[in-house]
């Protein structure tokens, strides 16, 4: 059986993006679920479009994700931030790959962040299929 | 010409949603854009999935959603809210539905707002479709 880890304590909302995004990459459901504050308000919303609700449910569904084959990797892009003394806000693209580097697709993310008793958790993340990028190809004749 | 209107100031965020809810139904542009911080970092996201930042291109999007046919209708529901002194939180099922009544779709949608010097508004409106409702259709004979 594994050792029971003591929480992480995070000092700032940025510290918590990096450990969910680490956590996802490493489909590390302990760690996933210390970035989250043990709440029944938190949500989840996947890019499949089912909503979360709470602790359980929201761990459940990243231990049914991480249950997949394969792993992903993130890269977020266009960050947008936002905050005041006890929540935050940050707005990304994620652009998803898999773990050998194959592009996966690109998703919106609404990440909302609280500051807790134990420092600062997760309590939302909100995340969407982006459209498919507009290419610009050439009309005329390549060369 | 239309006569300027002050701004309302809003003093709780339950009355910037249902001051963007009603603008939404009324399509009324200048009572849309009163409901949202004078920012260039707001941020609004449509079901079809492009982010729009900065208050004039978030202006520019609903001026477009406005200009289309027909108006459209919301009923809120499973509403899950987090308030702090500065910053909060919504997260609401939308059924979406056409002035005439017909059913237009679920969307999910998060709504952040932030308090101004100028009271309450939105900062963030991050909507994306839900996913059809599962029917539990008897698998038996029905008679």
């Amino acid at each position: 059986m594994a050792k029971p880890r003591t929480p992480p304590i995070y000092t700032s909302p940025q510290d918590v993006a990096l450990a969910f995004y680490q956590a996802f990459e490493a489909k590390d459901i302990e760690a996933m679920m210390s970035a989250w504050a043990e709440d029944e308000d938190i949500i989840c919303i996947h890019p499949s479009g089912t909503r979360h609700v709470g602790y359980d449910a929201v761990r459940q569904s990243f231990e049914q994700l991480f249950a997949g084959e394969g792993k992903l990797g993130f890269r977020l892009e266009d960050l947008v931030s936002m905050e005041t003394v006890g929540l935050a806000m940050q707005s990304a693209i994620e652009h998803v790959h898999s773990s050998q580097g194959g592009a996966r697709g690109m998703v919106i993310a609404t990440n909302v962040f609280m500051r807790t008793p134990t420092g600062w958790r997760l309590v939302m993340h909100h995340a969407s299929p982006a459209p498919p990028v507009a290419v610009n190809v050439p009309s005329g004749p390549l060369h």
